[in-house]
């Protein structure tokens, strides 16, 4: 019989840990058939739900915790026995196959990069976020939607690759494009980053479309949108806000008396057709570029969003995603250089 | 009696040019009592319009026209007689007031920085646009909007200052508040440009509050929010993109049939409540840091978008905004060498 996958489940991390994800863990066992190891305060955790813990879900007890204003790489460095660093190092030790953390994003990240390691040919990780299009069934990745910040042009060649890999296997899609997020779609647009990105993707990404534009994120654009982990936060929070600030004014406007007859009907039809564009809905995002399955999930994170993220962390086990993501890697630079080198050679 | 205000209107600028642009100055000219000299090609400026010109409204005949898609710079240069580079030059020269254009944003942002010169002690223009809160009558401005990528840190202290004058006499803050759009409100958040401004802003700036993020751009944070011209012009494009998206799923829901009842209502409501969000009634944004008045108006600018941007010139022009900001600037960096030269003196 084959073994189920296992997750290690930061208990501690987010803004409603433990309870939140406590709950999302026992109905992800059961739903994922799944085991899944809460690491975390196990006082803080017994005391977190008031369902027994179902056979599949375990304790690993740990006796500090790296709180969301923490420094990642000191927190990283000092807490050894936090959650984010034993969950971590139990993938690292094959303990668990995947890791999915809901705290201190940088600290997550931290401990994935130093725990994991990082795949070869890849400089530094990036975060994948499906993009959901609204009205649209489809997504796109941004990469990098907030791992890391003053890239070099040529790290955001890898995270293009990384993203075209991943888009295939997570999102199904056969060649996926490639566009780069910039101030216009003109070839010639963008700051020095933008300039030098744009004339290496070029060269070296295969359907590459050029430059996309903000409003391209919430339009069906380019398959994988490729950007650095700045303007990538930047990005992501000012749609997440200006989407719940248009919510306010809807349902703001339904709520007056003269609307009654139709109010409910209205709104539950909205939040229908919104249920793809809610962060609880997408989960988690990978971490690309790191040799193992982590899994950052939203601060915010309640169980359905606990569950949905240990969903994308089990079809990444699956998929074998770091996998496939090493070894496309390794035949893109192998060829790459054989191409560089023949002539010589010759 | 006091000479009416003159505005020079690029006839030729923006997507529905010369159409909205002539029809939106025929109704500026009369609401707002002012002058406007048409700049653009005279045949095609009489053909815009059913309506005889008023005698408000007079053309200036151009024969070049700078595209959309022209490199702003050599179009500039190159394009002596084109209607950017005139009505630029008609400020610069005292037949005109202000300069309104909703063509080529950086021809018209370089047009106006070739031909008045900067305000003493600013280094690079930057955009201010000032952004609707929902569900508030505040505006926020966020500078740089998008003039000025790979900015210094220290010119973002001047946009800093730049902004704060201006939301003094624009929006009517006593004493505005400056956030720096961040990927995290905590001080150590940030990429190197904005770690450096960030330590720049805490010194020099009165009222800095510190960082923000892509969400407060829709809800009450800083009263100037500043960022990177590249940066600006992302939040912004997402911005728009995600609340056209979002309104796009939300009509599409009050269109289903059984909804037909209210429908109507419905989206009357919305759409008052949403006036204040739409471009179109922001109509325009101030060049922060030219010497003259020079207002940059949305490329799909509509002859609404055309009277508000007017409107807003002939506020930049009555409020003396240019003549204020170099008066503060100069204050600020004389107050700023006397605090350094004092002590050698003594």
């Amino acid at each position: 019989m084959q073994r189920r996958t296992v997750v290690a489940l930061d208990a501690m991390g987010g803004d409603r840990a433990p309870e939140a994800i406590v709950n999302g863990a026992i109905r992800a066992a059961l739903e994922l058939n799944i085991d899944i190891v809460l690491v975390g305060d196990e006082f803080a955790i017994r005391n977190a739900t008031i369902e027994a813990l179902p056979e599949q879900v375990t304790i690993r007890h740990t006796t500090q915790v790296i709180a969301m204003h923490d420094e990642p790489a000191t927190a990283v460095r000092t807490k050894r026995d936090s959650s984010i660093v034993r969950a971590a190092e139990m993938v690292r030790d094959g303990e668990a196959d995947a890791f999915v953390g809901a705290g201190n994003t940088g600290a997550t990240m931290a401990a994935a990069l130093l725990r994991f390691g990082r795949i070869r040919g890849v400089n530094r990780p990036a975060i994948a976020i499906p993009i959901p299009i609204p009205g649209s069934p489809r997504k796109q990745l941004l990469v990098d939607g907030g791992a890391t910040v003053d890239p070099e042009p040529a790290w955001m060649v890898q995270w293009a690759k990384l993203g075209q890999i991943y888009a295939r296997t997570r999102l199904g899609i056969a060649e996926p494009t490639v566009g780069l997020l910039s101030n216009g779609e003109e070839p010639g647009k963008g700051d020095a980053l933008r300039k030098a990105a744009f004339a290496l993707l070029e060269t070296e990404i295969v359907n590459f479309v050029g430059n996309v534009e903000g409003r391209d994120l919430v339009r069906a654009s380019a398959d994988v949108i490729v950007t650095d982990g700045f303007t990538g936060n930047i990005a992501l929070k000012t749609l997440e806000g200006s989407m719940m600030a248009m919510a306010g004014l809807i349902f703001g406007v339904l709520d007056e008396p003269e609307f009654a007859p139709q109010a409910t009907a209205i709104k539950l039809r909205l939040l229908e057709g919104a249920a793809d564009l809610l962060p609880d809905n997408t989960g988690g995002a990978l971490l690309l570029g790191v040799n193992g399955v982590c899994i950052i999930s939203h601060g915010s994170s309640s169980p359905d969003a606990i569950v949905n993220a240990c969903r994308v962390a089990v079809a990444g086990v699956e998929a074998d995603v770091v996998g496939s993501l090493a070894v496309a890697l390794e035949a893109s630079s192998s060829a790459r250089s054989d191409a560089v080198v023949a002539p010589a050679v010759v």
